[in-house]
């Protein structure tokens, strides 16, 4: 497809650190995408549509309906579009879209949940790359999303059900950087493959003792001389998937869901580590497009009346 | 007691931030405390003998044995006395008692244990503090010691038979200090009595919802007007606290302990939390003296011929 084609829809995934556009054809394919640290953190005073327009470079020119989605829609983004409660289907995501002075952006809104206890859980963007994920899959599915706030999302004939957040990702990195965990751990550089100290992190998280517990082993290991400063961050890695997957699966199941078949969304790297551990768990995983985020920006534009498909995409 | 009644024994309990020392007389009785901030990270260059002088101050003059406990034992320290293995006798902590160079200090070795995975656990000081704390009690025990790496320890006929940690401390103040949920919070100072959010935190943490999640409603809560930004630290630590005892009594059960009464030792603020946690969770509390471990150094002196009581302190 040539670089030059015409562009019927600009979607942008806009979050706390980056954002992502994308150019989409009227067929709601990915024609080409531009990232940039503009994250909703990374904007002074307000200064949202200078921030879009430098993202956009030489696409601000084009005259199509731009859409986003994530914590631009949040009370520190552009403009706030309150969160809707599960179950939401697809059209009251596309009913509830908020939109800047002088509709330069269409904002998506998060979504709320109340878990067994009646405490809250919310999502921003999360909510677009699952309607981008499951496509038009009808019957019931588990989506996980990992990262630093790992979301898993029961979904069913076109809505969202329920979900829950798992501070995963930001609790590695805070044993590491700010805990005496950290202080016998040698950095190393992310590896491309799991480890031997990754897997035996991961037999930790599969059992059922007490996380404030468990985690102390990645001291006491080293401090006996089982398991090397440069392995600390891989075996806390393993023991915090293999956790959050342990307790996500019975999250699922009491809700009636398949906790044993789950899709996949997210950046290679995570992706990986998951596979690894899912695996390990006897969860079989199929991968979603990382581009997920798109393609769900498509759907509702369409469904917002915003974007009308050229032909069906089948 | 005359300021200047004769000592027979100076006790330290020298840890990694603080010491503190104690003169005692010739039944275990303390005539005073020092304490000092030269715990084992303060003192540069190795330099202990100095450190010790400054922190007994006019004391250092007296002709009588010292003995100390944690982490000056530690290789870090000024001598490492090597962990003893659980389940510990009192005279093998004794026999075990490590030296500095000329006699200067004795020092009191930590103990190991290893879980039901086989993962290492440690201790360096509550050794001494359970000793202090337990005194002539034969009978099977729970000795609790909240702090920034809680300890639950099993005691039976003089042993120490088995312990576990619990980074509830720490945890605490790496999640208030570095994580997103202590951006939503407010700094307040320690209370000295409980708050309504640390009961509503309590509530949280009583229940089997993962660890991982369940601290995520720190932030919810705040999003959602439901807490104030004053309030998430006592709720944070009304939750890591009731999740603490919970794991912990289920440990203990294990073990054949009766979870349901245990000894607590530890400072006045932080033991009115874990009461207040512990009556909630219907679990009957002793407290002990605070200066457990100048009773438990005493006793250990004892056994090892280090001092020589003048008569029974019964």
């Amino acid at each position: 497809m040539p670089h030059n084609a015409r562009a019927s829809l600009i979607a942008v995934d806009w979050g706390t650190t980056s954002a992502r556009a994308y150019r989409l054809d009227g067929q709601g394919n990915v024609l080409d995408s531009r990232n940039a640290p503009l994250g909703v953190s990374q904007v002074a005073g307000g200064r949202f549509a200078e921030a879009l327009s430098s993202l956009l470079g030489d696409w601000d020119g084009e005259k199509v309906p731009r859409i986003a989605s994530g914590m631009i829609g949040s009370r520190q983004g552009w403009v706030e579009a309150p969160y809707l409660d599960c179950p939401a289907p697809l059209n009251a995501l596309a009913e509830a879209i908020a939109r800047t002075p002088g509709d330069r952006l269409h904002v998506v809104p998060g979504l709320r949940t109340r878990d067994g206890n009646g405490t809250p859980d919310v999502m921003r963007g999360e909510e677009t790359q699952v309607v981008g994920a499951v496509g038009r899959t009808r019957t019931p599915l588990v989506v996980v999303l990992p990262g630093t706030h790992s979301k898993w999302v029961c979904v069913e004939d076109g809505r969202i059900v329920d979900f829950v957040t798992y501070m995963t990702g930001e609790l590695w990195h805070v044993l590491l950087q700010h805990s005496i965990l950290g202080r016998l751990a040698v950095a190393t550089p992310p590896a491309a493959t799991t480890t031997p100290a990754f897997e035996r992190g991961m037999a930790r998280g599969q059992g059922t003792g007490s996380f404030m517990h468990d985690i102390f082993g990645a001291r006491t290991h080293v401090l006996m001389g089982e398991l090397a400063g440069e392995e600390v961050g891989e075996w806390l890695s393993g023991l915090l998937i293999a956790r959050e997957i342990r307790n996500a699966r019975q999250w699922a199941q009491r809700r009636g869901y398949d906790g044993a078949r789950v899709r996949l969304v997210g950046d290679d790297a995570l992706v990986a580590r998951y596979v690894t551990a899912l695996s390990a768990a006897d969860v079989s995983v199929e991968r979603a497009d990382s581009r997920a985020a798109a393609f769900g920006l498509w759907q509702i534009a369409v469904e917002a009346g915003l974007v009308h498909p050229i032909s069906d995409r089948t």
